[in-house]
């Protein structure tokens, strides 16, 4: 199986994190997806992702402590392997695990996907549960050296023993028997253990075995540049920075991060913003709000996502979607660039502007993106001979030439415009 | 222009630095190009290049002391820019700068090249000359915290003047006036500077201006990878390690760095892996020698370089190139990936062995590169599945497939071979 | 000569780089001089330094553009050795240098400081001019790769030749003879220089050589605590931060410093917290302006400068000192400290509070202060028992105890109070 | 209780590490207390150290595997605390711990000693036992996210919590309970966690609450010197650098180490230069073997450990301790510096040869150490002038002046000698 199939243009879904935290539970799954089939579905938006914990008790129930509890009990079977928690997923008892819950997301025509984190859990470590298909147990596999900075659940694996790769096979041969279609594995895209690497090659491998083409997610970011070639070949998507939120400077920043990768987005591989936090967050993480962006702040946010095709995923609590944001996320002009412009890159930037450009070769069109990084109303526009240049094209306006801004849908005459502070146009050139 | 047009494979040549460091004076150059265009233009090579101070007096004249003498004299015209020092380069007096040298190596066909440091020279600061088409001096436009870690020679520039970028296009002015082809710019490839950056994108910029498609060739490495997207927007090759020589470690070390640059190899942006110290250099070091690779040391290198496709410039004093060595660099299979394959990658590497893999798609042919980087004989191959998987491909080997080893010309049955120590072996593979 | 001999106790005076920056002159410092003489001098006040760039012509003069004009010109004599610039030191010309303005200072009862940078003037090396008593040149003895990151005057020195030693002796030979007793050596405390340590060692020498007990201050900080033995064996002072400013942020950075260096004060070594910008200060900034400290932080870094038994060195201009900062700088039993107590050590540090304590034995007087760290009223205490335990003291209170606190002359039952925001308290308690 | 008064000179004596690793027994540590008791007491040595993992069933038994076995089975108690494993301290059981062993070595004359790792039994964590005094368990008081990089048994603490301070009260309770005089305290040193010196005060504040002088020793190093004045303040001795073993880059390393930390030796205060692996070792490690240093490196060792005021603890297995090497533990005027010297600093170093000098002030007595660095022999001498200066002294040597070399005993004329590459001279200087 090539991986690079698996995805052929960027992944575009919803995520329980930004809402729900460590929370979420099968109804809301199922509520989530039905919004999602329902509304959503034909836009391209096809993903539901169960976010982190889902095989802990009493998660969240200590928030005011900790937001993942140390030492807490987890739902794990005798290979090690963790389980839904039934407390919060009833449908997957008696062996079942996510297959019921897959099978209603797949039923909606929409695709189902889980968070892992790196490792077997530190509790099968120090009972020495065992390794399905080996006579070893997680004792002899785990690294007692190798734990997640910022959740206390599991120890990383040693990787230089074949049963570690067993292990990894047996989590995938599972997720395949669910009808798992996407695992974003935590604590390993950053590199923060020695192992890292190798437990990367270690997931692709497995899965590889496991004869289901499944997504394969690296997070925390910031993803390392230098290893940009392992990232490529072996996943198809990874984190770029640390966690997003409904904070402009986290969106200021992402232009750092974007201008770094630029050179790396190709079929089957997308260096990843992160999730959207548009709409209705943070319930899971007891300060439930409407999106601190502005309008103008989420309109820069699409537009840079779009255009420098990063995987999209909706944070927002799916059935508390306004029209406004919903507007937003279905804007199919805008959208069209995920699947249909490529060579995205940076033209400028700097403190107060920053300008984008990719193309659609087939469709001789250009786009262009104008963001206002700074705090006032200012005029931008771009220096058509610099984007020629830049593009290696001898003219761009003609007499057939027509330019539409596709937020507004308005025709313009050139490419400039009076933008407001944090917000973006996204043009469209294109020969009529 | 398009900087991309100007370099559409990678560079081959020569240049002056292995063999005469900073001693080389017109009769080197002329020799040297009259070899090459006699023995090695058929087979691709074409560049001539001037390295380092060309501008000095006396330059190598206290090697026990000094590589470079520091507050020596230069010559230098009214505008603060460097010419030929007339003791060495007679054809450049009277202001005719490296123009007569330029048209004699045209004369026959090849590429002239020279080598700059960036800045101003440190002198003009001081004595505040001036800078063409500009009522600013030298001392206006030098940065007087801006210096090369390793060379006296200049001050880098003052980025935020105009006249700074003026020094720069007046540059560009007389090398293209001089009909230089390649202009190879040192101290500013690893951003040991702050300006860097700022410094690359002006002298872009100024090659754009000067009508003439001079390629860009930046020193000296290693390079930053966050900044890949940078030396590829404005930039035709840079060098991704330190200085390389003749010794094995600097062989080996290349792996490390051509894995991190893999995919950053397209059209007119080539990372840079160092000249080729084959057969006699080190005379101006006071170390001339036969090099000190063994001549399967040197296929290894030169497999490296082609599969990955590294600009290949010759170190070696040309008119003392033996029959093996020169064997070594006309193999007309292995320079042919140098501009008909893509794609390469390295399939796996550990401290026994590297192999990489490239493609021609129009040729329908695949290549692979042995290395054996251990201590003894060994016997390397590939696995096929691994390789087919790599490559999406269905399958390799078929009743129609030859295999053909481009070193020894000899067919083989698969992909392995016994190979000895630091040596390599290059297949190449396709359908009859 | 014993260099702990040099300074008991730790140097108190006056540096006109606070006021006057590059610009001062032979008149502000008569001026300075004969104020600290008739107002400041009874209570230990006594170095008056001249800071950097008393050599430069129009020193200031572009204080837009730059601090240190770059390539500007200099006053220097035939062996490559700075000397006054005579438009501002008048008296110092016809080889006089800065012995006359030292002399006037002397006969005031005061001691004379002068500030230089480390190396020889960039100037002298593209010049090539004499070092005394060798026959080499500034172009042989200067480091052209050892600059200053922020001022563009001097090449450090080439430390492996003689003749660089002969260059630093000829300099203090010369101050000697000036009547120099201070001399404070920039851009050499924080080891920026691969040769920073060699060229201490080497002042250190020709001190030792030149038969005047001068005072060797090192800038600018901070200073690095792995070298903190360097300091101590050939150093009288040394910078432990970068530029302190009327910036109460930059008083409450000071925790930092003295806590990592409070044990490394002793006869003839002291740490240093850098200038006193209190009074008028900035001219030469073209800020002229009053201290931004209030006077409560005013209190606060005198407090700490005494109990840790910095060096204090006044920025002020001298001669607009008004009431309520002459209290501050004069008040006996405070700066009683600097001369009369030890073993300075801070007991307790969090974002709120500091509190440190010294003894002095002889008198059998323990000293503690109280720091308010917050951002308003605080009551703040020492717990008895830990001060006990720290200080291996059985007892503290005892009925013939007396507790004064120092600023404000009061007489307390237990060392503790309400204290403003950045204020402090400086308890003495002895038996009577 | 004034910890500087637990050891008012360094400690000496023997510590189990060397030999044993993590397999010492009972009656590994009678064997040795009693030999030390007949042979060594009298010259000073008295400490008796159990080091790292008594409490581990199965110690070492997987030691081609690992050196310290991952989720292995300890013996603990109630309330978390580790005590000796029964099968290797049979006189443990019943609760009463190390109280019998440290009987013993008490009735020999000697002192008792052993090592702890920072923090809480993983497992404890895990199961959740409970801690002394408290109505917490160990889940609530372990950082789940604080491991020790080599060692798998621990979490360090929580030390935001009251009842972490409690756990560490109540091992030093069992500890002073059962007789200990001495703990080495691991993974704490060289601030590996961010809890590091929070941890050590917590340990220090335990100690002055439990009643007994316990001298508590730090490991493992490099310690960081920004952080001097937190073991001085908190701790007896601290390693200066990793582990030492029995090969001479590591002595010459130790140069670097007592340079920075020369200034930093005081009554109760010691940077320790880490055991003395002479004689037998390593039988714990399956490398048993005579130690690999010569016996001019082991009298380098010994002549700057003892000059440079090092505590001293031989890691040799004293029952097979050959004449030879007993002979250089066992020089009285030697072992003298230690309790009757002070001031030690570095006069001089480069790569061929060190000196290092300190004084007896009551007894008016110099001592200069010259170590030959190089890989031949060398005559290697003091520059009087330079000695005096660095001492402040007006005169060394007069015809009342004995120099006498301590190692051979003979008396010389100056402070010179040829020396063995690798060895050492150290002259005592005093008027008759």
């Amino acid at each position: 199986m090539d991986k690079n199939k698996f995805a052929l243009t960027p992944p575009m879904g919803w995520n329980s994190y930004d809402y729900y935290d460590t929370t979420v539970n099968e109804q809301h799954i199922k509520d989530n997806a039905a919004y999602m089939a329902k509304h959503l579905k034909k836009y391209g938006w096809e993903y539901i992702v169960v976010d982190i914990e889902w095989y802990s008790y009493g998660a969240g129930s200590r928030r005011n402590e900790y937001q993942y509890i140390p030492f807490g009990k987890v739902e794990m079977d005798e290979f090690s392997r963790l389980l839904p928690c039934p407390e919060r997923f009833p449908s997957s008892v008696n062996g079942k695990g996510f297959a019921p819950l897959a099978e209603y997301v797949h039923s909606l025509g929409l695709k189902f996907g889980i968070h892992i984190m790196r490792g077997i859990p530190r509790i099968a470590a120090h009972l020495g549960t065992g390794i399905k298909g080996t006579d070893k147990t997680a004792s002899d596999i785990a690294n007692a050296y190798s734990i997640c900075p910022w959740n206390p659940d599991m120890y990383g694996l040693d990787v230089g023993k074949q049963e570690a790769q067993a292990y990894y096979d047996s989590l995938m041969e599972l997720y395949a028997e669910w009808g798992v279609d996407f695992v974003k594995c935590d604590d390993i895209c950053r590199y923060d253990a020695d192992t890292s690497e190798q437990e990367i090659i270690m997931l692709h491998r497995a899965i590889s075995k496991c004869g289901r083409p499944i997504v394969l997610s690296l997070s925390p970011g910031p993803a390392i540049i230098d290893k940009a070639w392992v990232y490529e070949k072996y996943a198809n998507m990874w984190r770029i920075t640390d966690d997003l939120w409904d904070d402009w400077k986290h969106i200021v920043n992402m232009f750092d991060r974007c201008e770094i990768w630029q050179n790396h987005v190709s079929e089957g591989c997308y260096p990843d913003c992160d999730m959207i936090p548009f709409g209705m967050i943070g319930r899971g993480f007891r300060k439930e709000r409407k999106t601190n962006l502005t309008i103008d702040e989420q309109v820069s946010l699409m537009t840079l996502w779009c255009i420098f095709r990063s995987p999209l995923m909706l944070g927002a609590e799916l059935t508390q979607l306004d029209d406004e944001t919903e507007k937003l996320l279905t804007n199919e002009k805008v959208l069209h660039l995920l699947k249909h412009s490529h060579g995205a890159k940076q033209l400028r930037r700097n403190e107060k502007e920053a300008v984008w450009t990719s193309v659609d070769d087939e469709a001789g069109i250009v786009y262009v993106a104008l963001f206002n990084l700074g705090e006032e109303f200012a005029n931008l526009s771009v220096d058509v001979q610099e984007l020629c240049d830049s593009l290696s094209l001898d003219f761009l306006y003609e007499s057939q030439t027509t330019i539409v801004e596709l937020w507004s849908g308005k025709r313009y005459m050139d490419i400039s415009d009076n933008i407001p502070k944090h917000g973006a146009r996204l043009f469209r050139i294109e020969k009529q």
